[in-house]
């Protein structure tokens, strides 16, 4: 049987892009300064506004993946010395500790166990003066999600920063209302389109904090915001843009857009919650707890005796379906599987339980 | 008229890509863990080891623009208080100089007057005992080409580092007979794809001389190198690959070998003589030196009297032809029109030698 290259994917991400993103992907190409393309990043910016729930000023797509996102937010407002909380429970909340770190941050750990949501209480306890609390809203390497809300409140004089890359577009992200102040985010998630571009937003309280002189000159948000039009003035050069992918997430937010933001997450919700009815059923143990619990992204635990690589090799090639292996402590005892983006359809988490079945024999 | 969307792009970069880059772009996601996406990626880093002329196993492709590929080489190597000797003739040494400055290095600047090579002896004679000599080889500001092989000839204990964001593809490149130790370019340039991503490539010699941990995760060499396949052992994940820009790039490089190199740089030398001859019959000053004149991108002095904003939107709206403007002490006064990957055609030669002698009334 010959191997099948359109893939159903169903893993942590990527996963399958919008047509409408993909037919974008090949329009003619543009100078990163053609007024045609100076109005399509506009309005890309706009349309992620939308979709963060913010009117932040600095909003824009970072010319990188989700982790270029992440360091673009903590490169900008960390000094040497600065405290910064981050909630750690699991591999994107370590990644921001590493980040942080090499920014000279004096990190102040408040470690959750993997699969349960960081408590927002014990991130607000950590230090009597933070000047940033971080946490991760939906941990791609779990499946929990973490509330964001009481954080806001909360935070006093600290700045909120949140990992948005696995939650935007997929469950309700709500930057102003929640009083988030660093926000990043991936393309490949549930946004529909493919991976290379980190959306974030950033508060004007936040930009009144930021260092005078970022470490990074590729991520230095004000010189970005310079050319993407968030301050006033005059547009000034600073790298040239990635014009096929900007386009093609200006077509991918057009396409949740057209659909709804509410009825594209609803379709998440809907996905999610009879794919995690169906593992149940099958006599599966779904890891976070149902309280938060991801419906884009599921983490289920291997039943003893089976074949983590086996099944997943079975339905790549059998399939080409794509479903996520663990990571750190579920690495070899958990599958995560996705349903995000252009892939949250009824008909591949239909599929998916089939294939599971079959492959399980249940 | 309406206005034409499908540009001829004649300015710094971006080009017109390859039509078989811009088909890749249109293949189905996979994901970045996937048999089938590893294959292509190991195939990509070979294929930019032909092109860049070498031999080094960190070879691959940074998920970011050309600047990200600046940033990345500085910041594994440079560590605070380290001597960076650079050469500045234009635009992009001036961000040398602000990359490295960032990453603490004492940046010790050889000034060249814009529009000229920099002198090697100049730089070999500008410190002692400096870490890192790094150059630009292709001004984009300019259009001046500096000669690299005599800095490897004479480098002694440093690392030279090398820009060859728009020489790569476009004039002869050859890392390792010219001892270059750490380089990176564009994909928007002479490798006729889009822009986002930024090839570089790194000698063993300068491998050993890595900091112990760059200050930038997004950009560690030593954790992407374990992801894209240059470190022995397994591939451990760092972030989602740019699938679909990754396998344009393939392609592009697909293209340009199928082509051959050396015809493909042929070609971009003869489109650029043709270009400068006819600008020159039509009484036009080409800035550089005839014996560093880049073909792939042409300086020229705007005539007195001559309205640079209004000729550059003259071409744009009445035939979508993009030229650049001038940069730095270049601005108002010179244009830059490049011939490079898919643009570098004679039927463009000729197409913008006839729009500007109509625009200038010549």
């Amino acid at each position: 049987m010959a191997p099948l290259s359109d893939r159903v994917l169903m893993g942590p991400g990527p996963c399958n892009p919008y047509p409408e993103a993909v037919e974008a992907l090949g329009l003619p190409m543009l100078g990163h300064l053609d007024p045609e393309f100076i109005a399509v990043l506009d309005e890309t910016c706009e349309r992620l506004r939308t979709v963060f729930g913010t009117r932040n000023a600095l909003t824009l797509p970072i010319s990188g993946t989700g982790s270029a996102g992440m360091e673009a937010v903590f490169v900008n407002v960390v000094e040497p010395g600065d405290v910064v909380v981050v909630g750690v429970n699991g591999v994107f909340g370590e990644r921001m500790c590493d980040v942080a770190a090499r920014c000279g941050a004096d990190v102040v750990r408040v470690d959750t166990e993997w699969g349960q949501p960081v408590e927002p209480q014990r991130l607000l306890d950590a230090h009597p003066a933070p000047k940033i609390i971080a946490v991760v809203h939906a941990e791609t390497s779990t499946g929990a999600r973490s509330d964001i809300a009481p954080l806001g409140e909360g935070k006093a004089d600290a700045l909120l920063l949140v990992d948005c890359v696995t939650s935007l577009g997929g469950i309700e992200v709500d930057i102003d209302g929640w009083g988030v102040d660093l926000a990043y985010s991936g393309t490949q998630k549930c946004l529909g389109v493919a991976p290379g571009l980190a959306p974030i937003t950033v508060s004007d309280r936040a930009r009144e904090r930021f260092v005078a002189k970022s470490r990074s000159w590729y991520l230095d948000l004000r010189m970005i915001g310079d050319y993407a039009g968030a301050a006033k003035g005059a547009r000034k050069y600073h790298h040239t843009a990635p014009i096929s992918m900007i386009r093609s997430l200006h077509a991918g937010l057009g396409a949740v857009l057209d659909e709804g933001l509410a009825p594209a997450i609803g379709r998440h919700t809907d996905c999610g919650r009879t794919l995690q009815d169906g593992l149940e059923s099958m006599g599966l143990e779904l890891i976070p707890p149902a309280s938060h619990r991801l419906p884009q992204l599921t983490t289920v635990r291997i039943p003893d005796g089976v074949d983590d690589a086996g099944v997943r090799k079975q339905l790549l090639e059998r399939h080409g379906i794509e479903i996520g292996g663990g990571l750190g402590p579920f690495a070899g005892n958990a599958w995560r599987i996705g349903c995000m983006g252009h892939t949250a359809r009824p008909r591949n988490v239909t599929l998916i339980l089939a294939a599971l079945a079959e492959a399980l024999g249940r």
